[in-house]
């Protein structure tokens, strides 16, 4: 390795090592950042400076007292200047926002389409004029997106971004990696309970260990341990959709038969809330359930019950803190709440001290793409270098 | 922090570094441990001195030519001196084993007993009688065993190490650590199917990335990532035998209903190959099967199909590398393999480019017991100095 190599390296580490500890502190003076990562002060000043040029951190303005009587400028994290573009494909739905490197959700923009209908091809160009409108805002407000995640509901190849099959929009072998070429900035790919469980993570309770369940026409759930994500093997983990409620019942589109999403998925509990699909939204069915109709209070009722049984599996399984209850479920949660609990009571009940509580996500359908553009930021902060470079 | 106090913490951590170095590397001079480590020759001639004083590692004698063509002598981990005691109290049986620092299993002895019409005192004490004898024996061998580590098949709360029911024993918070304060050395207690998991790992196939399935009287799972245990977040992960089969199937001890446990559990199983409890072994089914008795052969294909619609919630939830079936799946893995593998292909096959392998242990009902002991190892290991201070 040459000289300059390991120079570049080293300030790689240095500027990483020095945004992290802003991130983490919130606000922080040059001389507590000498202190706190054992550099000299003249290397942090520089550090900090290369920050400030990139737009990554800002002076407050503010002086205090800062450690051992000095007075000193505090750094924070700037939020005029880096964003991230969250993304998600979901079976009706396209979304996008863009949240700023001080993690505020600056834009946020929900395309109601039947993508089942579509062309993935399509539905990523429909996707890409919504991601350049909002783009083209973000840069009227100063910031500059640095990257895009795209949420989509099916597992997704890690080392290709592909997806192999997504049997909710009909997905089948998609080149994603190039479809997302057009983007003027790099977009991954990954799954979207697993984001939807990050967005969770970052942006809603602030849990550090739970699964999260994303309510959608499939059901995905991520599971976060110690306040990371835990993806299995081959990034798979977390097809809560297809665990089997009962092993002889309704044809999955999965291939398999009595999947989770047969009872409790969005088009399931619609139909059984009376609607035919396309003709009835979760919002009406909330809608109805307020005033007290009887046919889909039995729906929610069924889907809890359901969803109690598979979560009771995946309680034994991988024994969560907590579940919090996302997308569809979030605003069908005063139906559906109580019987999730109840029927995992009535299973888990005498063999543990505690059944972990279940909960509602704040975030509902929004999680994904939030959580997408946290991945991004996620990155920057892993890697300034590779921003400042640029 | 006091200087001394100080130099006891560093000379422990490099104690730790160096044991794990000639752990890793299977042997290694003193030289190439400097090299590695970054100590000082006469720190690391120091610290190896200790370990050999401790009876921790051992030269091997013989003399080649080590880095740089300096001779050296080597330095192997010692199976003469320090062993572990790996214990096990199931449903049926009791078992124990010694294993030595090198990883070499050097006594094993199992007691079948009906634990289920004992008291929890009274297994406890006859697992104490069968644990004393196999230590004499480990005395006389020259061996001094530094550690237990108890099997249990149930949830154990890891602050205390109490069980606080284990169904298939009729355990009910059993205050276990004070029943083992009359060994005459630490015993802690863990899950059986964790160990198990673990005696796998260490002891079996070498896989780094696997559920393993322990086939008793219940049926525990153990996953393992990366080499690493999934504990969940209180250390209750992988109860696979309370994974619904059929939500309104067969009444389960645990409370449940329909549990994998009433269909693939070996009293299931055998009462579904034509036996009475106790009368009827899983050694004498294997016999049936070989003879081809159709009784057996239909209660392992129902046991397989349940196993494999359970794996199969289980493959989707967490997203294994393989799958090892141990415990009494191991005997009877010629007969019920192959379902299981069907099962799995025929419910995920759509979904996923490959289904994991289903493979069989070769460790079988020995597994908890040999993870127990290589706990104990994995203890002294990563804390040598702790030993040598005793």
């Amino acid at each position: 390795m040459s000289q300059a190599v390991r120079h570049d390296a080293m300030r790689a580490r240095n500027l990483a090592l020095v945004l992290g500890e802003v991130g983490a502190r919130g606000a922080v003076t040059r001389a507590a950042l000498a202190e706190i990562t054992g550099l000299t002060k003249t290397t942090v000043s520089k550090l900090v400076g290369d920050l400030i040029e990139g737009g990554l951190v800002v002076e407050t303005g503010a002086v205090r007292d800062g450690e051992r009587g000095r007075p000193g400028v505090e750094i924070r994290i700037s939020g005029r200047h880096v964003a991230a573009l969250g993304l998600e494909v979901n079976v009706d739905y396209l979304a996008v926002c863009v949240v700023d490197l001080a993690r505020t959700v600056r834009l946020r923009r929900t395309q109601a389409v039947d993508n089942r209908a579509a062309l993935p091809v399509d539905s990523i160009a429909r996707l890409g004029d919504l991601a350049a409108n909002v783009v083209d805002e973000a840069v009227e407000k100063g910031l500059r997106v640095v990257g895009g995640v795209l949420a989509v509901p099916g597992p997704v190849d890690r080392a290709t971004g592909d997806v192999r099959n997504a049997p909710n929009l009909g997905w089948r072998d998609v080149p994603l990696a190039s479809l997302l070429q057009h983007f003027p900035f790099p977009v991954r790919v990954e799954n979207e309970a697993n984001l939807a469980a990050l967005g969770e993570l970052w942006f809603g309770s602030g849990l550090p260990d739970f699964l999260h369940v994303s309510g959608e026409i499939g059901i995905g759930a991520g599971l976060v341990v110690r306040g990371r994500l835990f993806r299995g093997a081959h990034g798979f983990a977390g097809e809560l959709g297809h665990v089997v409620v009962a092993p002889d019942g309704p044809q999955c589109r999965c291939g398999g038969r009595g999947c989770l999403e047969q009872y409790a998925g969005q088009d399931a509990l619609l139909a059984a809330a009376g609607g035919v699909r396309g003709q009835l939204g979760v919002a009406q069915v909330a809608q109805r359930l307020r005033e007290g109709d009887e046919r889909a209070r039995a729906a929610c009722e069924r889907a809890a019950w359901a969803l109690g049984v598979a979560l009771s599996s995946a309680i034994n399984l991988v024994d969560p803190g907590a579940i919090v209850l996302g997308g569809i479920y979030a605003p069908l949660f005063r139906w559906i709440g109580d019987v999730v609990g109840d029927t995992l009571r009535a299973r888990l009940g005498q063999m543990r001290g505690t059944v972990p509580p279940v909960i509602v996500s704040r975030l509902g359908a929004e999680a994904a793409a939030l959580g997408a553009a946290g991945q991004v930021i996620e990155q920057v902060m892993a890697d300034p270098a590779a921003l400042l470079h640029t």
